[in-house]
């Protein structure tokens, strides 16, 4: 029996990638659509690549009627989400898309985000959506918050290397290149083609990416003792895609196994053969998430590099693998397209 | 039960993007991959974004087992499928994705590819692949040729009104815009990114494009008549996509119609609302052709724009379209991925 | 001894050409930029890629002192040039590269601006800035307009076809491929990078593009007679840089030669030999404008193609060539810079 | 006076782009191009964009008559050049761009490049071609050996750091974003546009790339002890430029003032204001390199971003600053360009 599922903000890129995915999702079936500023369009006004579909019209957010509706996906702004969910139905499952509810503590919140929380009880009910560390609680959760893409890239590379002391954990050196759709459809001068196309430009630079607090907050927790990472990000010409180059002091072989031993039982995670990287195409409009390690020969040096797709797997893709294991669906239903190269 | 495919010349982008395809196929079984100079490596060597796939080795053609194989995709170079296919047992039903076997007349072959036809018997016998024309004969064939992808473009804005008067049979032009996988993976100095990034180039210009082979066969045969288009091709800085521009003389509105009332029950085909016309970017990485028609404030003017993406529709996943008939699946089996956006 | 210059509307991408251009410009010297909603900043702010020159920093236009300037290059939006180019001061000569003053006729002006003009007379004395077909008058002017960027482009290759019976008036198709930075540094969707990238999209069409008033004014004006031309832009993955394919109706040695015959003594223009085109990377970054000419299997057809950058020989670089005209210099000052590839 | 200049190996890119900057040269002249593969061309069949020029055809290097030639530009392939300019008169002067002569020590070249060196004799007389720091060694010199374009970009960043404990020089870690160019006009598949739009790729990691040798040479020499950094080279969906990242260990301020003091005085390196950062379009096409040094949250962290143009600056620019030295002219003769952007 199909899940009616409710997609919240559905004219941005997240909304659209959900559309996409749910389209060819065996038990998933979209029942509402919201968009404010496009209420009473059709999604192919928005987003002529779904015509073929049959789709409900956007409404605005208040005239969704949530009786028959099993999950909603929340893909508006940040900070807008925190005043829609607490107003769902409590039989209503969601998985948030936005920042808001990514760090348990208010005061990270407060610090990360310049602002108070606005639901502080629901910010520490909610499920942190990296599905492979979370898959337990996610199961049985009615609310997951979807990590940020950057945070989510990094965190495939770093989680499993910071237990038993495969890396030094007070030395860790992230460069993020990420395609343009991570900053989502918003007009910015930066994110113009005239502006991007045939550069590379840094940005949020010197530790002020807001990514950092998940990063804070996972690798901490998992280290159990402060982690601090160093992360500089960098705009990308492309779309899609974001790859992350970790440079770790650390035998390169060692963090390879441990990778490898993390991951080896895990659908949508690929560690590399020893020696070898992914490049940011490998793992485009896919769920999958790329991971390779080399050495260097300046000897206790290894470089960890992370590819994956910031609409897929970064979040839209992961907001489904979390809506199936919350609706009792095989984790990878509707997720096994194969990436788009070239 | 599945049916069993081998893939020759898997190597290419037509072979990825037909393992693409069928990853997600509910029916079809990749069971052997030939890739003349990378024999013995596996695919993911080739093609490491297919590295979550469980495929089989590359092997040489001549390695090729038929038995237990009930349908061969040909993806070889165009001269090569001609040496190749009249070798594969009659019980294995054989889909051609290069030039060889697309003109039914040896003349015509030998005036547009500058050599004579070596299988002129089997040339005579395949079946044109473009889908929606040659449905029934497909459906009963065992050989299909598929169309060149330009050609696929034009022949959908085109092949409706050739009939009925519509438009001046004698003066049509067509400015095409194709990206670069169209030319495959061949190292061509034009196809170097250094090269063509921030610019466009025409290219095989006056008519000299091959494709024009086919554009003359299926025309005039349409029409009754024989029919000429003036075709100027341009490259363009990106991977994916075709977009034709046919400037025509005629009824914009009686265009239109003509176009809607040939395309209405057809699931790949869609025809947007008058005065619309499609980006490239709409189809990404999908089987759907969108076709689009606006007036002019000249009168007695109408453009046709048509977009489709060169690998799917225009070729691979036209390729699994006539496969699904020819093997007695659902046309749309596998076929149903939403196109890739942005 | 320098001419003294100044920009208005220095923070948009045609200041920051003319700023590119005159950095090397062997007798002009800048002496004043507005840009009003960053005034007050230096211009290194908003275009980094400037620091190294020593410039003035941006004022309001109101702040401007006009004495001892001689030329003032006017590249603020459109409108906003026709409400201050009648108040600067009769001694100062201007180029206005905005839309306002390019059409002759007021009731033009407003059907394709939509819009009655508010400086009527001025836009009677205005000198329509393409320089090889209005060198003498431009050369004693006080006020020229600047072209648009397609219109230049197109008119550049069908100006020397409109007397002599070398082509069907009455006929004329043109398919404009057009970079993004065409439409300015505009916080529009559909130049974002993550729209446009990957993809081509039509615009404009059906004879809407305002660039037409230019070409039905000047071709008609050439021709004696009414013209109208066909035009499709379509928006390119590209920042900079035009390609204008013209379908005509001709003989096409002779439309080949006629443009040789019209060009062989201009500095900018260089006609291709018979059989080749331009590619739009050819003149990126430089004041020429490349044309070619080839033939068709469908006899009695021509197709020019007319390569420029909008920014160069299309606005800014068109600016200066204007200039230095009308200040008594060399007319190929400044403007020497060969085209940058790749 | 002009200088009578040759170019050997004007085909590729370097070549062409020695031809552009020497196009607005005050006093350079070319009188003779040579391209093997191409010779009895005349240079515009090669570079089309080059049409406005008046340039000698291409011959066969053995063809060349050196009388009355200054000064030679050998953009030859590496390993050719060594073979090549041992012959050259010694009345003539030579900038060679391969990578033949930059390393001093026959036995690291022989590591880097796998082959012993064929001209060791000339290999110990060549100055290395880092104009700001090897100035009066170039302006006497008959032989300087351009730099590479990366271990140009990084040399910029780390030079002024080597001395006074400013930062750990044991801890250097560069993440290198480069443009295609880089890897010249060469037919290597993951050049193809094809494969690299839409991605960025790793090359060379783990202490592989050939620059290394010139980082090790310089870095050690200007230290007065062994310094090894570690490189990850990544190729970028863009045609020219370089970006470099060096995570470093030190106050960043003290960073920012260490370059400031070194760079006050020369014209064509920028240090940017601390806490900003160039992008890559800031250089492009021109010969200057920007510095901008951060701070990071982790204390005792500077992030220093270095951008220049690989094929201006890092390469075919730097020969033409070393020309002008040696031959007596400005060092800013024909270099001051402003950056193309956007």
């Amino acid at each position: 029996m199909p899940h009616n599922i409710a997609i919240l903000g559905a004219s941005g890129y997240t909304g659209a990638e959900l559309v996409r995915i749910i389209a060819t999702h065996p038990s998933f079936r979209i029942v509402a659509l919201t968009g404010d500023r496009k209420a009473g369009q059709p999604m192919v006004s928005v987003f002529p690549h779904l015509r073929h579909l049959d789709l409900p019209d956007l409404v605005k957010i208040e005239q969704l009627d949530y009786s028959g509706i099993d999950l909603v996906f929340c893909a508006l702004p940040h900070t807008t989400s925190q005043s829609v969910i607490p107003s769902i139905p409590k039989s209503v499952k969601v998985v948030d898309l936005s920042a808001d509810f990514r760090l348990r503590d208010p005061e990270a919140y407060a610090k990360w985000y310049g602002k108070a929380h606005d639901a502080v009880d629901m910010q520490a009910e909610a499920v942190y959506g990296l599905t492979e560390f979370y898959r337990d609680d996610i199961r049985g959760s009615r609310f997951v918050a979807g990590t940020g893409c950057n945070a989510a890239t990094g965190l495939y590379a770093l989680l499993p290397l910071m237990q038993g002391g495969v890396i030094d954990l007070d030395d860790i050196v992230l460069d993020l290149k990420a395609a343009t759709t991570g900053a989502g459809r918003s007009l910015k001068e930066h994110l113009l083609l005239s502006e991007l196309y045939e550069s590379v430009k840094g940005y949020s630079m010197g530790g002020k990416h807001r990514h950092l607090g998940e990063f804070d907050q996972e690798l901490s927790k998992a280290a159990g003792r402060e982690v601090r990472v160093q992360l500089t990000p960098h705009l990308l010409p492309a779309a899609r895609g974001i790859v992350m180059s970790c440079y770790l002091k650390g035998d390169a072989e060692m963090v390879h196994k441990a990778l490898q031993n993390a991951y080896m039982d895990e659908v949508f995670i690929e560690v590399l053969p020893f020696g070898e990287v992914p490049q940011m195409k490998d793992v485009r409009a896919s769920n999958f998430c790329h991971i390779g390690v080399v050495g260097d020969r300046v000897s206790g040096r290894a470089t960890v590099i992370a590819a994956l797709d910031n609409l897929t797997k970064g979040s839209s893709g992961q907001a489904v693998q979390n809506a199936n294991l919350m609706l009792g669906e095989e984790e990878t239903a509707g997720l096994m397209l194969a990436p788009v190269y070239p």
